[in-house]
């Protein structure tokens, strides 16, 4: 069924009318009067709606019930990713949303090479959100997870640090695995953060156990900065019973 | 430390020469004699050689010492993967790759939109076991994983079923879970196949049945045909203690 994502306050009556991409959306997907779509405020509680009238350029809907969603995962996990050069960090964004992140966080770090400027930035998180948009409504999602971006590691830190677990993985952690740090623990929420494309200074991996990181191991493989993050995020699902 | 595979045979002598895409690769590097590298027979047994001349267009190498890979998943995980389009099956073999998988088999289901013919399967071959080659070398791994195509479905069943565990992730599937088809069985190889962008047919996932698959969820998030075995192999890849 196909699934749009409005502002909350669009939920509060009993009609609604698509506008801007949904409006684009609903037309290519040539939606008929009477047919049910999902309609979703983006933070967790989505409602069925049945195409009620379509005139040029307008799908209005009428809200027949609406719930929780049942998509989202028990655990909060946010990913924190260094910068990444090319289309990473939109890959990332993309299956970390698909996989079930609760929010997508950006920061630098010495080694990124990609060090985008205060416009580009902005212009990043614009199309970097509307992809986790169009990637939760794909998969089903009842929640868009909020792209962040940070102006610095340390503050990546601090915030990440706030979460019941926070997990470093770093390629030259041999000893501690991830799942020693979740086992015979209960969290609601978890922080896990990957290098870029050159890894984490040594220094930078002190500074995250020095703000009550666990430094964890992803395998005897080197994962490359764009697979780091969802391998992680992929076990922590598993881990937490979600497949 | 610079990774090259070679034929098995060219590691039964104490010397050896790089050619080809090992050479060019060793030129991009700018190895000096005296540097350390490893070579791998791409089966697991991995030795560290000293450059000992250059030449040009030639460079030798001294083995020193010889070892099984330490970097190989104690588990053979086989990913099957339906044909899918564009890049897909592209970055489904780098990943697995990087992330452990044993071998990568493509072959083709009801609702493929990607239908090669044999001439474009060859070469398609081709050009994806180069990139397991290239996935193996710099993700450290002692082993490249075979592509291998099949011309049907249930020739990949078949296969697959041969392993101690066969598990088909389905999106209609909820109640079985990943976990549950692993805990409390031992395995030393598994298969974990997943459908094409448009899904597998019921009639498909029934075959499975039949063949002895285990038909399982990933979640309650749809998640697209190139992300589905990533997390699948992930997360065997924790369970069973990678990470």
């Amino acid at each position: 069924m196909a699934r749009f994502f409005v502002d909350a306050r669009e939920l509060n009556s009993d009609t609604l009318t698509l506008t801007g991409s949904n409006l684009e959306h609903a037309m290519v997907l040539r939606l008929k009067v009477g047919e049910e779509v999902i309609v979703c405020d983006g933070q967790g509680r989505e409602c069925k709606c049945v195409v009620s009238d379509i005139a040029p350029g307008k799908f209005s809907l009428t809200v027949k019930s609406c719930q929780v969603s049942e998509a989202e995962a028990a655990v909060k996990a946010s990913v924190y990713m260094a910068f990444s050069k090319g289309d990473k960090p939109e890959h990332v964004i993309q299956k970390a949303t698909e996989l079930g992140a609760y929010e997508i966080v950006a920061f630098p770090t010495e080694r990124c090479v990609s060090r985008p400027d205060e416009k580009s930035l902005k212009k990043k998180l614009e199309r970097w959100q509307k992809i986790a948009v169009s990637a939760a409504e794909q998969s089903g999602r009842g929640l868009v997870p909020q792209v962040i971006i940070l102006n610095s590691y340390p503050e990546a830190l601090k915030r990440a640090a706030q979460a019941d677990l926070a997990i470093l993985f770093y390629e030259n952690e041999q000893a501690n695995t991830l799942k020693a740090a979740l086992s015979n623990v209960k969290f609601q929420t978890i922080s896990l953060l990957t290098g870029p494309e050159g890894g984490l200074e040594c220094r930078e991996v002190e500074q995250a156990v020095q703000a009550g990181f666990h430094i964890c191991t992803l395998g005897k493989r080197i994962l490359r900065c764009e697979t780091a993050p969802l391998c992680a995020l992929s076990a922590v699902m598993y881990h937490t019973g979600e497949f």
